[in-house]
Order: C-alpha cells, then structure tokens, then sequence
C-alpha cells in the first residue's frame, strides 16, 4: 500500500522532514510506500512556494480539512509547540498516524491530554511518536545498543550538555523564540529537551527527579517591528528600542535515575565556540561510551575490561554496514549528516505502522520529558531545591 | 527551461548522482529545473528496478538510442572507467552536456580524445565535466579559496594520501577492480586520482614531475566464479583456488608542482584502520591548511601571521551560512555528509549551463589527472626514477 | 643568598615537591640559591631512605626541632591536611616562610586559622603559600593571562571539570582517603578542591554561591587490616570484610561568580575511562579558553572577534619562549609534563621571597577555597539549595 | 658501586642529558649509583658555569685528559656529529662505557669506524650506545613491545613523518645547521635519522632500500658574522648580506623494509605550524599502530581482531603502572615529557653496563641509520632511482 503523507508547518523543520519523506524511499527498502501528498501552512503563497520547492504534491492552507480528508494516511505537525496539541489530538481523533516534532508540547498538561489521544488511538491501531531524530543518529542508536547489551555495566554517572552560542550576541534580537509567552522557556525546552530524551533513551531509565538552576544572561535585546517572526539571523541588529528577555538562555541541572545514578545536564546558548555541540557520556562499572553530535559519525568506546595496559577511549567510526541504519547508505568511511536522522525517523514509523507496533519515541515518552522540563523550572524558583519529576516508570526503545 | 538527465549507469555511483539530482533542486535555488528522466544499464529488470527505486521517470537499455533522443539535454556517465570514453564522445558530439564520474578514462589517449571532443562541444555551446566532487566537500571548497586567498602565502609543501583499509583481508576475492584489464590500475587510479586533482584544485598548479613506487601486498586472492563482478563485500571468502592480482595495492609518490614545491602522495588500501581517509596539508610561508575526510565538516587553518604567542590550528567548523554551499542547507553547526557534494556538483553544472560557462573540473583537468598517474607508473616501472607528466599548464577553477 | 629547606612529609607530594626543589635551581636563573637541607617524617627508617632517594641533606623525625633550627628559612609542609595548620602555624611563627600543600587545611577554622597567622607572618616579612601548582601547568597560567588581558571579554560561564576512574572498582579498598574522620571529604575536597582553585585564579573572581549535591555511589569497600594505610593501588582486593565509606565519590556543584556568571562544578572519581582528566572552559562575550590537563601542552583559544567564516578553536602548543616558565626549558614543540608545575611553583616561591612580595596563592586563597567547599557539603546537606560562601572579595594573582 | 659520569659537551644536549643524569638515581632504583663528574668544553668560563648550572662536580676543558682519568667510568658525548667518532673511539679504547648523543656520527666511515671499535671494547666489557632517546618515550617503547608481541601481524607498510616549521622564516640566518660541511645535511640527518631509528626499533627491521628526494626551499639566507654560531632564534634577522643554503630543508623518501612492506618517510623543517611533529603509523594485517610526538603520553591502537562493528582506533594514555619505565613515576593520569626519555635512557645504560649487557641502540644501530641516510643521499643525487642501503642484518631491541 502506498502511506500518503500531510505536513502541518512549513519551517526550518519542515525542510528536514521533507528531506525525510524524500529520501528515506529512495535509499530504504520501506515495507509501505510513501507520498508526499499535502503541505498545510496559514499564508497560500508562502506554503505553495513550499510545496513547489520541496516536492509535495499539493499545497492548503487549513489543516482542519486536511485532517479529514480520507486520503491522508499521517499527519505529520511541525509547526510551534504551542500548537502541536490541538493538531495532534485532532488528527489521531481522526484516525491518521501522528508524527509531531519536539517537545511535544508547551506544557505538561498539553503534553499528558496528548499522550490520552494517542492511547486512545493506539486502541485502534493508530500510531503516534514524537520527533526526537538525534535518537536516529546511528552513533546515539548504537550507543543505546550498546548500553542495553550491558557493555558499559551499570550505569553510575551520565553527563549530558547541549552548547550552543548563538545569544552571545547581544545584537541578536529579541524573536518569538525568546518570548516566554511563545516559546515556553528558553534554552532549557529547546534543547535541554533533547539531552532528557537522550539520556533517558540510552540509558533506559527516567530521570526521576532534579536540582536546577536557569538563568538569563542578557536580559534585554533589540526589539523587532511589529509582524517580524522571521529567523533570527536575518533580523540581526535591526531594530532600535530593547525589550525583556523573558526565557532562560543556560539551564544547568543534576538529575537521578532511577537506578540512583546522578546526570549533570546543561543546556546554554552562552558557550562561545560551541555551534551544535551536544555531547553525552554515559559511565558504568564495566566501561564508558560517549558521544559529540559535532562529530556525529563516531563513538568512543571505553571498554574497562580491555587488558588494563590497553584501556582507552576507541573512536569507532560508525559507518559500517552492521552499525544501525548504515546498510541502506554508502561504503565504509562515507560519512552522513544532521539529515539523515531525519529518513531513519520515516524509515522507523512506516516499519512500526507496517508492522502494527508503537514507534519510538511515543508520546508517553515526550510526556516524560516535559515532565522532568517542567520540575527543572519548578527546582530553579525554588531555591535549586531537589524536586520530583513524577516521571513515573516508562518503557523506552529505539 | 527544464533540462532533462539521461543516466548512463546504475552502481555505487548511479546512487550517488541519484541523491545529487533528487536533492539539488529541492535545497538550491537552480537557474533551471533539472527532470530525472532516464536511467540507462543493460540489464533490463534490474535497470528498471532502479529507476524505481531512485527516482527516475523511465528505464532504457541502449544507451546510444537514449543519446540520439531529442528530450534529453544532460548525460551522466557512471559506467565504469573502460566505457567513459565512447559514451562521452557519442553525447558530445551529439550535443549533449555532459558530466562524467571519476576518473575521467582509463588512459592518456582516451582521455586526451574526450578533452578534444569537450573542446569542440564548448565551440557550440555543449559543456563537459568530470566529477571529482570531493572539490565540492565545502571545507575543500574553502581551502581552495583561501589559498586563492593568499592566506598561506606561497604553498611550499603539500602531503595527500587517501588511505583505505578494506584489502587487508587476504580472503577479500579478486573482484574486477584488482584486476588491470578492467581496472586500468588498482588504488593509485581509484584513491590516488582523487588527491592528484585535490592538490591542483587547492594549489591552482599542476603536478609537472613525478617519482612514484607501486607494489602489491597480497599477490594472489581468491578467484571468483564465471560472471561474479558483483560487490567485494558480499562476496568475501566465497571462491576456492586463487588467481593473481594484477594491480597496486599501495602508490606512494612524490610530485613538484609547478612553482618547485614537492607534494607527498599516498594512495593506499593497506591502512589498517583508516576507512576512507583522504588527507590534504597544504603549508605555505604565510600558514597552512588541513583536511581529512573523516571529519569532513572542518578545516584546520594554521596562521603563521598571528601574534606568536597564539598561533596553532584553528578547527573551522565550515558549516555557516558564509561558507561554500552551505546557505542552502541548515543552520550553523549542522553537519553535512559524504553524498552532499553529489548535489554541489548538480548546482554547479546546472548554473554553468544556464550562465553558458564552462564548469570545473574540465575534460582538461581530468587528462592532466591521468597524465599524472601515467607518469606514476611509469615512474614506477623505471626504479622510481622522476618523470615529467607534461601536463602543460592548465586552467583550474570551481 | 642560599635558603636552606626543610620539608615536613614524604609521601606522593614529597616526591613531587623533591623535584621542583632539585630542578628549579638547575633550570631557571633563580635570585636566590635553594639548598634541601632536611626531610622530616615519624619513621625514621623510612624518612632516612626518602632523603637517600630524593636528595635531601639530612632527615629528622621532630617537625618542631627542625622549625626551631636557624638554619632553615623555608618549610615546605606535605602532610596529610589535618596536620598542616598545626605545622603552618607554628612554622609561620617561628619566622619560617611556609609552603603548604593543597589542601590548606581540612576545615574553613584551621584554614582561618592558618590565614590569620599568615597575615601576622607577613607583616614581619615572612611569606606563606599554598600549593595549588595545577596553577603553573603553564596552559594553565597564559588561559589566566589571556582572560586578564580581555581575550574572551566578559565572562558569562564557565565549566570546570576533575574526573579520575581510580573508585569504579568496587574492589579498591577502604583506605584513609575514604573515611571523613581522616580526610575531611572525598572526591570534593580532593581533586574539587583544584577546580575551584583554578576557576578563581583564571577569572580573577571568588565563587559566591554554590547549590551542590554529592553521592557515594559504591558504598562499602574491603577494609584493611590494622595499620595498613598505605598507598590504594598495592592494597586492592587484599582485604576480608566490608566497611562503610564515609566520603563523597562525586560531588556536581553549580556556582555563581562575583560578576553573576554561572560555573559547573564536577569532581568525580567515577568517571571511568578518565584518568586525570581536569578541563575547563571559560566562556566570554568575545571568545573562549579551554584545558585539559589530559593533554597539558596546550591550551584551546577562540577568538570571537576573527572573520566570521575562519572562527573555530585554535590548538595553541604552549612550548614556545614567549610562553610562562617555557623559556627556561626546552625548544618549541617539545612537551613537559605533570611535575614541571612544580619547578615553576619553587620559582614563584624563591621569587617572591627575594623580592619581598605576597606569593599566589595565598592563605587567604586557599581559605576561600575552604570556604566553597564548605559551603557544597551544607548546600547538598540542603536539599542542594543555594549556599552563600561568604567567600569576600579576594585579590588573586600568579 | 658509583659509576662516575664525563660529559664531553655543554649544548642543548647537554641540558638534556644532565637531567638525564640528575633525575634517574632520585626517581629509579639504580643497581648502581652515579655520579656526575665532570663536564668538559673548550671554553673555560662557559664550561665551569655550566658545571655550576647543572650540577656537575668539575668542569675540564680538555676531553683527552679526562678520558685517561681513572675515576671516569662512562663518558657521556654530546657534542656536535663530526667529533663524535674520535671522542668514542678514544674512550672506548680507553675502557670507557661510551653513551654518545644521535646521530653516531657524519658519515659511515666514521659510523663504522666507530662501531668497530665498539665491538672491541665490547669484548673487554666495555659497553656503548647511541643516543636515540625517543625510543625511550614510554609510548614508543609500548608500541615496539605491541609489535613485538604481534598485535599488528605482519608489517604491511610504515609511514612516519618528522615536521618542523622554523626554516619557514626566511629570515631565518644562515648558521652552521644549514652548512653542508658542518652539519653533513639539513632536515635528513638531523631529524630524519630519528625516524629511521624509530621505524627500525619498532618494526625490528631494517630499512634495505630507498628512494628518496632531498630539496632546498629556502636557498639563501643572511649571512651571519665571524664567530657567531649560536642558538638560532636568538640570530634572527641580525645579518646583513646573504649567503648559500648547502643542505636540505626538506627530504622525501621511500624505503623498503627486510620484509618487503614499504615505508614512507619525511624530514622536513617546512611544515608550517607543526613544531616537533614526529608521528609514526604501523600498519599489520591484524591492527595498528600509531605515534605522534606533539601528544607523547598517548598510543594510538586499531585492533582488527576485535568485533566489527567496535573496532578503532583506541587512544591508550600510556601512563599506567604496567607501561614501560612509568611505575618510577607519578600515578596513572599524570604526563611525561620531553625530557623522561633521557632519564630512562640512563636507566638502560647503567643496567646493562651493571648486568654485563650490550645496551641498545648500539653503535651498530646508529651505523644502520647511517648507511640509510647515505643512501637517501645517493638515490637523490640520482633521480630519486631506488639505492640499496646494506644495512646487512641486525639486531636491534630495546
């Protein structure tokens, strides 16, 4: 059978899931084929310019007709956080599979009425999962298999950080996403959001309950003209009067598992140097494994059972054909992208619906994340004290 | 206009220039739309399966009726080497653009009538290119233009090597490619041709004289069966007696670029190891630049100008929106992979086209390649003693 | 003039302080000669054996004789941390200039203590200094160099980082280093105690707050038999029953700088695959430092303020003549190691006394380290909630 | 016993080797112990000063007294190439243990006379070695003990590299380094012997054939005045007319090992930004091996016999307990340097002179590089064609 595909959103995230739907065909042996059908979007002319360039067959402009047309197989939401509930629930109540970008949503409540909807529609074989692609990055899978295998031992310390620096500026001016009204926090669901999913995924434990501090470094940033949401850098350094950063532009945070070890998290947009840098060390009793997004086609690989005068950290290359994913790609050595998790995030839910099972990450899982967002926030007004996520025990998978 | 690619050739790199023709138009701006409109192999379930599955409207098995049709503006030859000539010529002559993978022939005379065909194509307005896309990696891209630049002032020494390692296995069968009458020469035409073009692309000079040395490791391998040419891997230690290999498994040579400055040169498939690691250093009197394919994101500049006390290599992460080609694709610290260049290659063919000039690497850049490696062997063949490559001088470019 | 040594201890650090005193006269032109007139320690034998070894003139058994001698001008006190108030003050009194191992004590009273005395000592012309020589890995020294001379602009965060494996083994017996009652803390006191140092002294700022949390993740180990108190390594698994550890194996701390800059604090003996492994990065509004004492030559810069499209680290080899101590030593290029700090620390020593000034760090230094590490183990007693160190403004220096 | 130490010599060797001589008995357990005697130069004052910096007891300035001195056991050579064959001979006839710094000497003749006579005084017990200290860095050591014990397999080929950048400079003046008839050649005896030796210590072969090319970048360079042969950098730019470059900057060679497995080699002194970058990498059919002399406590190992899909490069910091020389030391983490090499290289000596062994590398060793060097000169004379070196079979060890 042929999964005919509908995009909510046309942003940054809808070039890469296109990028997705578009090759992951091409390059995989899917069970189902795909088609990218409709790509929905407020303004007529924007989202048809959308469609025409990245390759959907048809362009609309409300997502409510499109989410009932019977012709549509997913749906698949990239627009802002804020509105990710409402589509979602919608679509799934509607009887399409759900693809939604991260964080699943802007609140824990939004996030739990998701994960209902979802229940309700996986009842009646109906999939949903949320997009965390850097799960996909087949070092981070392999990484996970690894873990799982019990390479490292037990888990005893995780250090998770996502740096970036793009707030050095203090030019930079004060967009949506620095607007706690829009975006919900800062750096902390931005990209903190990640580093909870992944560390949660390779270890295969919750994080069950945090101390944490965030903190806004600059606190006041050229203000944009009425009606400019447009993308940061475009916008640099062009508007005079300064307004209030209401986010978090670093959240550093410590968590436990729920096996008891302690994680060191820390997400900033303040680590000058640092472009995409999300890292990731897990330390168990038996060895060690770690992981540099801006490295993203190797693994170190610290086996503590080695010979003791041969220890070290292997920078394992995970471009081989038995490493995750790989198969479908090029030769040894060939290096992949930031896109490429992308493809294997379709390549996973079209397996999963083909197959009758739940994709991973579920919403379950997303509504984990946003738990432990949200007792971060919850710890940094009151005094960094330690707070539970409630995280509650949850299956987790690849 | 649209113009339309015929595809002459369906292995490694038909899905290569696949991805290249599929992702080009959807990530860039093209002057003119480019149609996948034909694929062309001889075996006709499996050529029309790759239609299929890459993306391309029709199949065909003669590729001369495809050449002669009228619909087809550009033909991309992906044959192996021994086929490149007739193929290229025939499209030529007929008008047709023409975009031909590495190594552009398998010899002097081949080569040399190709770039004569090329020469009277561009006097009508038909232009021909070769592709070395690893020029179009952006961080080479980059360190071209810095030299160009002046930034290392003048390049005194440079070292290329492209070091593999999947020979090592002596059970690895003797497939087509370690055999010289398919495959003109082993590791020095396969790798070793990849970082003679590098060193002029980067240096804007031609390898005037060469000293070189070629030897094969493991002398005999397994045989294969009747009519197995298939892919190494899937057929390691599958046949029983042995036969001989009759191309290099390892060249070093030493060139002199046209300035005076000796380049070091490795092409080896001995490198246990080392997956696909083609390295280039380029040191002048001003600085130095470094790149290694294995991290292929990043650049290390080194400038001798600096104040001394803080000098050292400077990783560039060559992945903002200023460098080379990377404005199409996604924000700062976002990595690319190996398969990019495919579709770097498209744009600048396609803009060539469009604008009426004529793209790089030229027929001529891909002859002065060959003359090189003639040179090496012949080098070889005389005790290592230096040959000149009578390369002539040459006009290389973007 | 010749200041004659005594030195009180023998154990790791008196081999470590042994070859500062036997090298620094012979590398560097020192104002004053050094002579290492006596080792000091209960054992007879055994000091006897290490003045043999290590080169010392004669040995003794009573610190407070040898104190009282006229002979002497320096006491260099290497003891474990609970007796260095005691010795320090006493020697400060009878008019000896004082060198003290870190860490200045094992409380925030002795280290009061200590300081008080050290000012009275000072007033009379007599110097003190503790021995925080990860301060003169000379990386180390040109990172705090470039941060005063504005390199990186303001500082806005910064992460520091001591992660050694030697505790994964659940086998490692319960020596001292493990018991409060004799070593104060574990992994904060031990290997935290040089982080905070080293914050202070490269952003010239005191830690003000701190919110911290510290684990004891093995929490039994092998006891030793009566006496046995000797070194970790030649002990392991040699024991029968378990005893309880009483310190911290790892200690996550976050601080905040006098200027409000946020620091991540890790000490961990649990990080396995890392052996020695002290980084830190401080980032600023115009660039970045970074270090790890794992590869001590050299020192990570970014310029924030170079062109756009050639920012990214630079790798400083800090072996060259115009960098801190390296004149001294060895041409460019050429390593030193571990133990050089501290030559350099016998210098700044020998320097100041000669000159008649303060040496770094001083008491008051390293009592406002007492009093960060004081305040983690409230703030983790706390619920991890903010603790103010009371720390005080602080002139810190090379 | 004490075994009484004369150094004929007091340069940058001289430094080194004094530390050598200094730190050995107070860090090793020696089976004998040492003493340093005298030192011994042509100029009176600098001489006695150096005596005085470095602790030597006497100074002399004449070496053939010294020589005939009954209380001198081992003379230590660290003057420059073209004495060093009359001082060893001298001394070894004498019944002297003689240590003499790399290379042996300026020419084979001398080389062979040298070996020779150390080869009679052998039979007298009297001992001999050469100076290649970097055999001695524990690192090297571990990789000759790895490839001894097979970890590689059969060599398969060798590249190593030695880089410098401080003739990049044109300034740079013209001293006796750079004259033919003073330093027999340039980049190639001085720093390519380093990596012969090493690629001979390591792979326990001997290099038989090469091809090679010798060059001269910068052919002119200020003229220094009538007695000024001092350090380099401290001459720059004080000349004024300009003079004849006579040896060369950067050589390129070729070799073939006993086995067959090809070697690449580099000396250069114009790798602009690479300081004392000696690297080394051993390919075998079962893994490798690789060095690099800017990271010095760190092994590079790619072990082929590990699972697929886990096998790199594994980075050993060679700083363990178990690894050559490193128990003497500091714990596991803390770095060598430079210098150790020549504390261990003292270790060697005075055991084997007090065992009644041969040390390595002996004469012969140092002759074997010799007889390569020349033949590089050779085949470069002669258009790079291939020149057997007759190195003849060897024994060569730690």
């Amino acid at each position: 059978m042929t999964l005919r595909v509908a995009m909510i959103g046309y942003g940054f995230m809808g070039a890469t899931h296109s990028v997705g739907w578009r090759q992951a065909p091409r390059m995989f042996d899917l069970p189902d084929a795909v088609e990218m059908a409709v790509i929905v979007g407020r303004n007529e002319d924007a989202v048809a310019a959308a469609a025409e360039k990245w390759g959907w067959a048809e362009s609309a402009t409300d997502w409510r007709e499109v989410i009932a047309r019977d012709d549509i197989d997913i749906v698949d939401i990239v627009t802002p956080g804020d509105s990710h509930a409402e589509i979602a629930i919608a679509a799934l109540d509607a009887g399409k599979h759900v693809l939604v970008e991260k964080p699943l949503a802007n609140s824990v409540a939004e996030a739990e009425a998701m994960t209902d909807a979802a229940a309700r529609a996986a009842a009646n074989g109906v999939r949903s999962m949320v997009g965390f692609t850097y799960r996909r990055v087949p070092a981070v899978t392999f990484l996970r298999d690894l873990v799982a295998e019990g390479v490292v031992g037990t888990v005893q310390q995780v250090r998770a950080a996502y740096r970036q620096d793009w707030l050095v500026d203090p030019q930079m001016p004060l967009a949506w996403r620095l607007q706690k009204e829009h975006a919900g926090s800062g750096a902390l669901g931005d990209i903190g959001a990640h580093i909870i999913d992944m560390t949660q995924f390779v270890t295969g434990q919750t994080v069950d309950a945090v101390s944490g501090t965030m903190d806004t470094i600059v606190k006041e940033r050229p203000m944009l003209g009425a009606g400019e949401l447009g993308s940061l850098s475009s916008l640099k350094g062009a508007a005079e009067s300064l307004g209030q950063v209401t986010v978090d532009d670093v959240a550093l945070f410590t968590g436990r598992l729920a096996n008891g070890a302690l994680v060191s998290f820390e997400a900033t947009r303040f680590a000058t140097g640092r472009k995409n840098a999300l890292t990731i060390e897990v330390s168990g009793d038996k060895g060690a494994l770690a992981f540099d997004l801006e490295d993203l086609n190797s693994l170190q690989f610290y086996d503590g059972t080695a010979p003791e005068d041969r220890q070290g950290f292997t920078k394992i290359l995970v471009t081989e054909a038995q490493h995750p994913y790989l198969a479908a790609w090029w030769p040894a050595g060939h290096m992949l992208g930031y896109e490429h998790g992308f493809s294997h995030q379709v390549v996973d839910l079209v397996t999963a619906i083909h197959e009758g099972s739940d994709p991973h990450p579920s919403f379950a899982e997303g509504l984990s994340v946003q738990r432990v967002l949200d007792a971060v926030e919850r710890s940094s007004e009151h005094e960094s004290a330690w707070v539970r996520t409630d995280a509650g025990s949850l299956t987790t998978g690849r």
